[in-house]
C-alpha cells in the first residue's frame, strides 16, 4: 500500500513511488500502532500518539479535484488499470479559489481504484470499482513539518495513515515539479487556471506552457 | 454538445447518445433562450420561464460519484479520449445513504473533459483538462415532469439546459438498465454497496451480479 507522494498517478507504476515504499517501509513500520484509530475531525488533520496520521473519514464529501487514468511519470507498461481520485478539504479548496495556493492544514487525499471494462451495458473504456487499492494524503502542517508538508500512506481508508520520511524521493519530486507548492496543479482542472490568474505556478510550469503555444 | 443521459460515460459516443443528439437538436431548438441565464440557488433545480432548467453553479463542490475513461454502451471505437465526471447535489446524496435511493430534486450532473496524456512529469495514461466539452443533467422532480425524471443538455456550464423530450433513446436505456431509480448506480463506486445493503438494485443488476459470481 505504500507509495509515493500525493499526485494524480497510478504512483505504483512509479520510479518515485517504488523508491517510496522502500523507504517508508524501511524507516517507518507501522504495525501494530500505538495509537487508536479514530477519524480526523472538522476536516482537519489530526494525530495519534505516535505520529501516524488519523484517517480522513469524510474525504469522499470533500472536493473533488481530479481523476487520472493510468497515469505513470515513468515509461514502464502499465499494471492493472486503475483510476486516482484527488479530493481536497473544503477550507483550503476555499484558500485556493482566493490565493492561488494553499494555506496551512491542507490535506489532499489520493484514492487508487480498480478500472473494470465489461460490465452491465458498459463495452468499451472504463468505470470504477468499489474496492479501494491504495490510499494517501499529503499533509501541509506547517508547524509540525520542517518541509511544511508531509507524505502519509494507509494501508486502508479506515487506518492510520504511516508517515513517509522525509527523504523520501516523492518529497524532492514534489519540490522539482509541483506546479503550486509542491503540489501537482498542472493536473487539477479547475485549480490550474486559478493559479494562471494568481500568478502562483512555478517557473517550469510557464515555460513548459510557452513551450506549448510555440 | 447535445446528448444521452446521465450515465459515466463518453456518451458521444454511444449509439443512444447520437439518438439523442438527433432528436433534441430537431425537437428542442434552444437558442436564443427567453429566460435570462441564473444559476439554480440552493443546489436544487430551478428553471427559466421557457423550462430550460438554470446552470447548477456550484456543481464542482457537490458530492463527486464517480469519474470514466472512455466508456461506452457499444463497441464503436473511441474517438477524442476523455473522462466523464459525475457530481450529485449533497442533499440527495445524503438521502441515497440513507435510503438506497434518489430523493425528489436529485441533480446528477454529467461533466466530460477532454483526456492529455504527455505533458509536465507524466509520460503515460490520461488525466483531465480544463477545458469541459460536454455537460448534462439528471434531475428528479416529481410534480414537474411525467416521468418524474428529465435530462437537460447544456452548452456550455455557464447556459440554461435544454429539456431532452422524453421519447429520446436516453429515458428507455436508463428506464431499462439504470441500476436504481434509472440512474447508473452500478458504475458509482461508493453507491452501489449502499444500494445493496438496502435492497433498491434492480433485478437485472443483482441478477448479473449472481452470474459474475458463478
Amino acid at each position: 500500500m505504500r507509495k509515493a507522494g500525493i499526485v494524480p498517478l497510478a504512483v505504483v507504476l512509479c520510479l518515485v513511488a517504488a523508491l517510496c515504499v522502500v523507504a517508508a517501509a524501511a524507516l517507518a513500520p507501522k504495525a501494530p500502532s500505538p495509537g487508536s484509530t479514530h477519524s480526523a475531525s472538522a476536516n482537519l488533520p489530526s494525530y495519534a500518539a505516535n505520529g501516524d496520521l488519523l484517517p480522513p473519514a469524510h474525504y469522499r464529501e470533500w472536493i473533488f479535484l481530479t481523476s487520472g487514468f493510468n497515469m505513470s511519470y515513468t515509461a514502464k507498461p502499465a499494471g492493472m488499470p486503475m483510476f486516482d481520485n484527488v479530493f481536497v478539504n473544503p477550507a483550503a479548496y476555499r484558500a485556493f479559489l482566493r490565493t492561488g495556493t494553499w494555506p496551512d492544514k491542507t490535506m489532499l487525499v489520493l484514492e487508487v481504484r480498480e478500472a473494470k471494462s465489461k460490465a452491465s451495458i458498459n463495452r468499451r473504456g472504463n468505470f470504477q470499482s468499489p474496492a479501494v487499492t491504495d490510499l494517501e494524503v499529503h499533509v501541509k502542517d506547517e508547524a509540525r513539518f520542517p518541509g511544511k508538508w508531509a507524505f502519509f500512506s494507509f494501508d486502508s481508508p479506515a487506518s492510520n495513515g504511516t508517515l513517509i520520511p522525509s527523504g523520501a524521493p516523492c518529497y524532492s519530486c514534489h519540490a522539482a515539479h509541483g506546479a503550486v507548492d509542491t503540489t501537482f496543479v498542472q493536473f487539477y482542472p479547475t485549480l490550474l487556471p486559478v493559479a494562471l490568474k494568481k500568478g502562483t505556478l512555478s517557473a517550469e510550469l510557464l515555460e513548459e506552457m510557452r513551450n506549448a503555444r510555440k
